[in-house]
């Protein structure tokens, strides 16, 4: 079944906000077993949303659109909808029930403007909204299959699911493909190596596609395949996954698409220890990173974000001659930072940043990019050091707050 | 001019990423005075690569493609381009150049998989790439110019302005519009009040767009006007401007495009004051956001993120008896958490959160979605409270922290 999808609004046209709406639909077609044709998008301009819709009409078995279904001018969708394809707008009684069940429930009264959104091309099939005012429609031009969804993206995946992905399949009762995906995500290591470590892959599994995708600073291995053999695939795809581990080695920290600092924590949940931080450069990011995680607070007790270093003495107790003699970027600081933050909280560990995350703030000998994590334990206290820049601030501070997580990831083992 | 702007890849087309290249093109096309028809999106397919070029010949006057140039298998915007029009892939000098550049300025020897990218289509002209290995290329069919573009974001965002912006501007000498946008971000009230406030806008301002964004938390709202008269134009938006702020008050918090974070900051360097956190459920998060802003360390002291109840005894010096009376997640504690941070830092302000962003450790009595926020001075300590879950761990968290950065942003004035 070949399924497009389109999405409409000037600020997707624009590039004000991109696509996730498009996205997400993609995924969940994917995820189903649905293929996908293309994407397309359009701004709010009716001529041009009625030419997508016509040039959709045929080459396309199902089409998925959305947007354009508010209660203002700006929201063309049934105009352009009744305009390609010869209808009138009437009053629909399904799309009245659902716009005043939304009012209804929330006890008020329909504003005049969503009055229009009680209107459908003549001949369509009315989708309740019941997450937002906007109900959508089905529409059938003999050719193709139109759903019409609101662009809000809780009322789209709600009307997805409730709608649009049970009518696919009861259209498409025949086995149908499903997809099948397996992910290991690196640290560390650079696209560019991963891809050398891992050419030769699709010739050795023939039917299993390699997909590598950047989200900075983790290079996530993608593995998929397509077919109707649950099981054969299944196989296949875990010998695949085998192979890719063998060639990253301990560069992979997770095959379930966890973070970083979830594997850390469930590794710190295994081993029955404690963390605590002191973040200077990281400025909070680690501490944000681990808490992201539900049921973090059994492993993290403190994070100490001590910007000054005053506040690196007087609240976490750095000796003032190691920051007179050292500086707050240095071996010496990071590791006594680690210590204290360790000590004072009474955690297992202590892990501590301090380093340069730029624009401003660096030297010849400390140049922006410059680095020291330190990692304390009773057995005592190791540091690492390095310099690298990435040319943004934010860049800068999410690699020294993951350097930091790796670090002790790996001391955990 | 009419221009169209298509992404390849599979992780495109199947969601895994969202098409941020198009965005970008589309921000750039439109702030250089273009307009732009329509984007789309397709896979690495190559019968759907060479349709897709096939139907943009000729219906826009400039098509810009991003994707498919790498040195793989996968990488087939190349062939899609000699096949639909009919030429030959030849070996191209300047971009067996590029090429060489790129690998001979890193002192590595060219990969044999990378002498792929050295051919281009018969007619097409090589756009050299000095930030990575893809040449691009333009290519003139005699109806379209259409640009290739790689699809790492960082080469192609220095081509787009090293080549294509170039190209179309000196293509298009004559008098372009202009586009002309102005923002005003606003905290702590729904899109629909806003949208309710400002309805009448477009008829008050005739030539004048509204837009609303809703970024959670932050609701943006967009004033966009076209045209050659640029200081009419100016003048213009800027009335629209005031009557938005005129109706908004002081839930806007940045005219400049600025997070809350960047204007807590401005604010605390105008008044020349200090700022020191003691966060709990937001979990690092408030300092993360204040020290994504460069030169932060200048009112930045410090955090403590006191997770556990111990650290916040231990370390802020809390009274266990309140612990112990009201519970961590209480107007007591978090109150006396802001006036410990203030005073163990030295800091002018002290901000406090406790609370419980989930998805447990709610009870009937306190929910998930309760938090209280503290904020301490030397004329003394206030403190907010509120209950509403938004249904995510994230989101709860950005939503205290962004509740206590507004706060101090309205305390400062």
């Amino acid at each position: 079944m070949n399924i497009e999808i389109i999405s409409t609004g000037e600020e997707l046209l624009y590039g004000s906000i991109e696509d996730e709406n498009g996205a997400y639909i993609a995924r969940s077609l994917v995820e189903n077993g649905f293929d996908i044709g293309r994407h397309s998008c359009v701004g709010d301009d009716l001529p041009h949303l009625t030419n997508m819709f016509k040039e959709a009409d045929g080459r396309a078995q199902v089409v998925i659109v959305t947007g354009g279904l508010g209660p203002t001018l700006d929201d063309r969708t049934r105009s352009a909808v009744a305009g390609a394809f010869g209808k009138r707008l009437c009053f629909s009684k399904l799309a009245e029930k659902s716009v005043n069940d939304f009012f209804k429930k929330r006890g008020k009264d329909v504003p005049e403007s969503n009055k229009s959104q009680m209107t459908l091309p003549d001949g369509a099939v009315c989708l309740e909204n019941t997450v937002g005012t906007a109900p959508g429609f089905s529409f059938h031009t003999g050719n193709s299959l139109f759903y019409f969804l609101p662009g809000v993206p809780s009322e789209m995946r709600h009307m997805m699911a409730s709608h649009v992905i049970p009518g696919l399949v009861s259209l498409n009762r025949e086995r149908r493909d499903f997809f099948f995906l397996r992910a290991v995500s690196h640290f560390g290591i650079s696209e560019a190596e991963v891809d050398m470590r891992l050419s030769g892959l699709e010739n050795a599994f023939p039917g299993i596609k390699l997909g590598l995708r950047a989200v900075f600073p983790v290079i996530h291995v993608k593995l998929y395949a397509r077919g109707g053999d649950t099981s054969g695939l299944n196989e296949q795809l875990q010998s695949a996954q085998d192979w890719v581990l063998d060639r990253t080695g301990d560069y992979a920290f997770s095959t379930e698409d966890r973070s970083l600092a979830e594997e850390v924590g469930l590794s710190l949940i295994r081993h029955k220890k404690t963390l605590a931080l002191a973040e200077s450069c990281t400025g909070g990011l680690i501490s944000h990173m681990l808490t992201q995680v539900a049921g973090s607070s059994e492993y993290f007790l403190f994070s100490g974000v001590t910007y000054s270093n005053q506040s690196k003495v007087r609240i976490l107790g750095v000796p003032e001659e190691l920051l007179h003699d050292f500086g707050a970027v240095s071996e010496q600081t990071v590791s006594s930072m680690a210590e204290r933050a360790r000590i004072i909280s009474g955690a297992d560990f202590g892990l501590a940043t301090s380093g340069i995350a730029g624009p401003g703030g660096g030297s010849t000998d400390k140049p922006v990019g410059t680095v020291f994590i330190g990692l304390s334990s009773q057995k005592g206290t190791r540091t690492i050091g390095f310099k690298q820049d990435y040319g943004e601030r934010e860049k800068n501070k999410t690699a020294f707050a993951m350097t930091a997580l790796d670090f002790l990831r790996r001391e955990l083992g």
